[in-house]
């Protein structure tokens, strides 16, 4: 590719973008946190108030009809994304929600006292708290399968952490800090050899790479549509039926229940028995604009694009004096996150410094704080892209973060 | 008010929504389940996204600030419509995750075996369902306060029914479907005195009615902002504060902590205790566009018009042969919500003719089967109104009811 295709390429993108025509300056490298969207997404929810806005399946006139064959063909198109079937597939608020679903419902039903569950110690807070509070509550036993002070978790770590006790594995795709991404395919192979479930979060990975759940194996997965250019206040989750099947409900209320008496309830089939009260069918119908946004696209396209900018950002970054770089220092191993620190700089000043020149980062812990303790720090700094992102851009990331130092006082 | 004048303020209003533009033969009467949209909100969600979307907290970069900021100022909005403070203003998915969140956070605080939950059998399921689920869980017993064949539920009966064991009180405000609006401020005096905390289900209320949480004194009280004008995937929880604090986190994630290490954590404090992962800024900003859109109105306005149309519908109804409205056959004691049977054909083939008439009502049990069952029902038709109907539907919605068992065959 020429620098004029990319750079055709760049232009088709940023035009798509309603916030990038209002904040031209903006150079926005926070898509790990929440991505922007593109008119057909804010479009997409506008016109389901517009055209179709009923309670789905709540009416036998043809408003909620349309409204509910919607939210199934949304549904059928988040099943098609990650090659599950639609009725694996259940909508939530957002990943944190999907995963609390898990550990409430899958939690109490598999743990006991005496159980195991393994979390890698470099989940975000929605993947750890949630077992936190599991173990708590079932009396089985927390463990947390350390990373290398480099970042990464292989195969053999897992195959050496998995004990027969050991009932649930819990571990990011992507991690959110190192943009590590883990083998879950060998990871889920091990997990079912040795009698485990795998419980996967896919936040970061799903809006970037092309996740196949079934050749995965995976037993759940858990991701938002805010990180991939959909709305707020829309997730979903992923589970093999027959798991989604034996698990009792998490939320209670309306449409989940087939009949209710005094005295309790029959519950409705999956999905449906995980999805309380009205569902958030403009939301569903955003992510599924989304989604065929991001296939019209192609993975192919994305994960060239994040892959050159994330490595010429990692090369670049590397390069600066007092620039150093968390996890792994080979560019080909991190997935669109690049998280660092600048010696004698707080990371929150870092940021405060690269937003005067219009370049919006991450400061803090990232909710990885075990994480970061492991590695011996407490906050860092983070660029994170997405595909509408340009190499410009991380020239004038680097171009800014060369001159932090300086511009802080320190003479180099 | 002369006709014309009404008729003038019914074109305002119906101008306003761009779906009954899409439908202009719609006559739309199914608003307990969910509301059409005006512009206003439409665009206020779109807006956000075009203008300030970012994560809110978690950025120190100017458009995370813009976010914050206006996730707050939604907040605040709510807080002043219920006449709340801000930090007691809870943001959630949908009054569902609301009563959802008290059930399992209280619940599991407050009640012990021996203990008595008290759940008035006019509950949506969404606020009994939980509170089955919560005794359950702690070994407390649920025990309902039936309502009086015509659908009331008086001070004296909440008086008899609270015992020294009672806890917790469920009850609605507003039944979503008998119309009946119960008298929370003297039930709130009730539980209090006898040391009992009443959590009210406020979906069919907040919409309709001027809600002041101080005035009625009541615990906690649960709404949905799409039953209101405002987007799906929006709700709200109001709590007093210090019961807040008292009460365990429900879900677990990003955001809603203060610090987390390998073995605990330390929550934030409310309301983000509460509200995990990244929130629906968007959905709270067009929430926040609803009840400036329904305070400019006035609610003087809207509990005029909505008494008006339901009290004639009641009138109109009553008034044909072989049709039954179930609960008080006052038309003042219906607030928005009509709900009847029809001599011999089902509610689901009442709703589908009606539909062939361009009215949408709901037919079912609306998600109140053991109402229905202490009613000796199982199945009925709802007609339920919102300010931006006009008597000339209900008008139509007379008239084709009174077809609708010769339409079936019956000669009456």
């Amino acid at each position: 590719m020429t620098t004029e295709e990319r750079k055709a390429e760049d232009a088709r993108f940023r035009q798509e973008y309603p916030l990038f025509a209002q904040y031209p300056e903006l150079i926005y490298l926070d898509n790990a946190a929440t991505t922007q969207k593109p008119s057909c997404v804010i479009q997409a929810e506008s016109a389901f108030y517009e055209k179709y806005n009923a309670n789905p399946f709540r009416g036998v006139y043809e408003l909620a009809e349309f409204a509910t064959e919607h939210y199934e063909e949304a549904r059928a198109e988040v099943a098609k994304l990650l090659h599950a079937n639609a009725d694996e597939i259940v909508f939530t608020r957002n990943a944190s929600e999907s995963l609390n679903l898990i550990a409430y419902s899958l939690g109490n039903l598999v743990l006991r006292p005496g159980d195991e569950v393994l979390v890698s110690i470099m989940e975000h807070h929605s993947n750890l708290l949630v077992w936190q509070q599991a173990a708590k509550r079932t009396g089985a036993t927390l463990r947390y399968l350390d990373c290398t002070q480099d970042g990464k978790i292989t195969a053999e770590m897992v195959e050496a952490a998995i004990t027969d006790k050991t009932k649930i594995f819990a571990v990011t795709q992507i991690s959110n800090v190192l943009g590590w991404k883990n083998d879950i395919k060998s990871f889920a192979e091990i997990c079912h050899r040795k009698g485990c479930l795998i419980v996967a979060d896919g936040a970061q990975s799903v809006p970037h790479i092309e996740v196949d759940v079934k050749a995965l194996d995976v037993d759940f997965l858990a991701f938002s549509g805010h990180k991939m250019m959909g709305p707020m206040g829309i997730g979903a989750l992923y589970g093999k039926k027959e798991l989604l099947e034996s698990m009792p409900p998490f939320l209670f209320g309306g449409e989940m229940i087939d009949t209710v008496t005094r005295e309790g309830a029959v519950y409705a089939p999956v999905p449906h028995k995980f999805e309380a009260g009205t569902v958030n069918a403009a939301g569903a119908v955003g992510l599924m604009a989304a989604i065929r946004y991001l296939k019209e696209i192609g993975f192919d396209t994305i994960e060239r694009r994040e892959a050159e900018l994330t490595q010429y950002a990692v090369k670049r970054l590397l390069a600066i004096p007092g620039v150093h770089i968390l996890g792994s220092q080979d560019p080909s191993e991190h997935h669109s996150i690049v998280t660092f620190l600048v010696d004698n700089v707080h990371p929150h000043d870092v940021a405060s410094i690269l937003d005067m020149d219009h370049i919006a980062v991450r400061a803090g812990h990232h909710c990885a704080q075990p994480l970061l303790q492991h590695l011996n720090t407490s906050a860092t700094t983070r660029a994170s892209f997405a595909f509408y992102n340009t190499m410009e851009e991380v020239d004038a990331l680097a171009e800014s973060l060369a001159q932090v130092r300086r511009r802080m006082g320190y003479v180099d």
